[in-house]
């Protein structure tokens, strides 16, 4: 990919391609005193390598999961940040996934009221998606991503190699958000990824990082028209709402990308449904991504309906008896639609798994 | 005074003056769904008053105290307003002091990624400088004011009537920041300010509330000038950098504007001794402000050298040996200077409260 400047309103922030983890952490700025938040299997992974990079006085080592996104998780991060002497002047670099970038994002966001932060992404969720955009996420009791800022990192080290050593799951996942991105661009951007992917592709770096390209390259206008979401930006959300509840109502057992392709067919399913897409745009989504939900489609099976609906209706963004979703009428042609909940969704979304419509007729 | 609008990254806000507590709420934003965070002294001080202003359900009352400004003791305030249905559609309504609006300010900006919230200041210190400024100050651990962020409340609701049911000490304390900013402002407004100050004015309401209106004056051009206190704003500090650790040397027996006004007078006498600031310059503030801190001066003799030594060297300002200082050249001539901590600082704080400079000579 080629290096990129995204504007936001905290500051202007830089992608930037590196061959390796070494040239990327070398360049981190301030560097001798730069202190490190890493995923901890991520470090063990390449032991090797960081070792000479990562001087362990300035070290943070972090488990990735969901109940590491607590104030009370969070508390004895920021404690063993500052007591190594993370302050104002310092740099913090983040090394890891979504998880460790929402819990570097929001202490480098409050920590002094804002510091420098670097990111090196180590998911092709991260690399593909969320490391441009700003937000951070932190749950708080039973509330979900209900906590955050709008943060984003100073610079983004992108090494396209660390996505050789992820588990295929991590990659299907990462591909979950590269085909909705791709799908929000329009018809040929998604038909040449279609004709990209195969079983293959999991492995294939290069081909990974064009697509991680591709993904900055819809996202960015999105993110610098709207920063803060309260318009066209609501667009990237198209499967997330209900991929967030089949998530919740799974208790995470299907990764956030694969939810988020079985949430884009639930709202296609629905869009043509209510006659806004053809029947057709639906069969053939159906048919072109049932390799890259499967078998998670099935998982969907153990979740109770009732939990599913009860998450859509907490969550954040909805507000009374409908629920705004990200409905399409095809290609590139998604838009923001209220829909009842009882009336329309409960029913579509039974229907959807029931009759398992996630698979091809 | 007269309404303000103020400028801040965030959002544009305004401070608007209300004759009546009613006649404030009654005019709050969306108000049929807002949620109330208010002190618990003030509405019991209150209560007749606000009973049929403030809908139970929608009311979550805190005692403010420093404890309460923790990451752990925030956690139920969150769900508690979670609960009763705070999100991103629904106003916070913060009624209280600097606490109140700290944990408020926190608790808007990082709800939702930032709520609208509006601001009704209880205290003479949050009107006449803590309410503009957009600065919350969160602690961890043993780190004081560590966490924060900058989002300014949409509106700051001006009811100087609440003045007058304040303690003597709350007032003195709201004082000790009115004078910095007179200070700052120049020589005529501080003779002003002087002039205007008699041991009545703690009880009128109708003074103190000009001078509300005349700190706003002095603050709003450094805080639009410098929002994120990286030049000019810097010299807001003045007395801060002593003050805060008089306060926390003494386990916060001291009132906060007291403190800055004992932090003042050192920073004065500091300057005196290394030839910026005319000895008679000292003479006359001392004489000048003894009144407005007394006895708190002597409550540092309690206080242990060491214990103040070591809060300067926390602060997140400092980063090395030597300590950043707003330092002065006489009225409205303060400046940011590099003091050494071991050679300068330590002797000039000693001599200060052990000679008991803050008094007359």
């Amino acid at each position: 990919m080629n290096p990129l400047t995204i504007q936001a309103r905290a500051h202007a922030y830089t992608v930037e391609p590196f061959a390796s983890i070494a040239s990327a952490l070398t360049s981190v700025a301030g560097r001798d005193k730069a202190l490190y938040l890493v995923d901890r299997r991520f470090r063990e992974l390449y032991a090797a390598e960081l070792a000479e990079l990562l001087p362990e006085a300035r070290v943070v080592e972090l488990e990735a999961s969901e109940g590491a996104k607590s104030f009370e998780a969070l508390t004895p991060v920021f404690l063993d940040l500052l007591a190594k002497g993370l302050k104002r002047d310092r740099t913090l670099v983040v090394i890891g996934g979504g998880v460790l970038q929402d819990i570097g994002c929001f202490i480098a966001s409050v920590l002094s009221r804002g510091l420098r932060w670097e990111l090196l992404p180590t998911t092709l969720l991260a690399q593909a998606d969320s490391c441009i955009g700003s937000k951070s996420s932190i749950n708080i009791g039973q509330y979900k991503n209900q906590i955050g800022t709008f943060y984003p990192p100073h610079r983004i080290l992108m090494v396209p190699g660390v996505l050789a050593s992820l588990p295929d799951d991590e990659i299907r996942s990462g591909l979950g958000e590269v085909i909705k991105l791709q799908l929000l661009a329009g018809e040929s951007g998604f038909r040449e990824l279609m004709a990209d992917l195969s079983a293959g592709s999991l492995r294939d770096v290069a081909l990974l990082s064009k697509w991680v390209g591709r993904s900055a390259a819809v996202k960015q206008p999105y993110i610098e028209t709207d920063e803060f979401d309260r318009g066209v930006r609501n667009l990237l959300n198209y499967g997330h709402t209900f991929g967030h509840a089949y998530e919740s109502a799974t208790a995470f057992a299907i990764p956030h990308g694969i939810a988020v392709v079985l949430g884009m067919l639930t709202a296609t399913c629905i869009s043509a449904h209510l006659g806004l897409a053809p029947a057709a745009h639906f069969d053939e989504l159906r048919r072109l991504l049932a390799p890259w939900h499967q078998p998670y489609g099935d998982v969907l099976q153990g979740a109770s309906l009732d939990a599913i609906l009860a998450a859509i209706k907490h969550d954040k963004k909805n507000t009374g008896d409908t629920v705004n979703c990200i409905l399409t009428r095809g290609f590139g042609r998604m838009e923001k639609t209220p829909v009842p909940l009882a009336e329309v969704l409960a029913p579509g979304i039974k229907d959807f798994i029931q009759k398992r419509l996630y698979l091809s007729a």
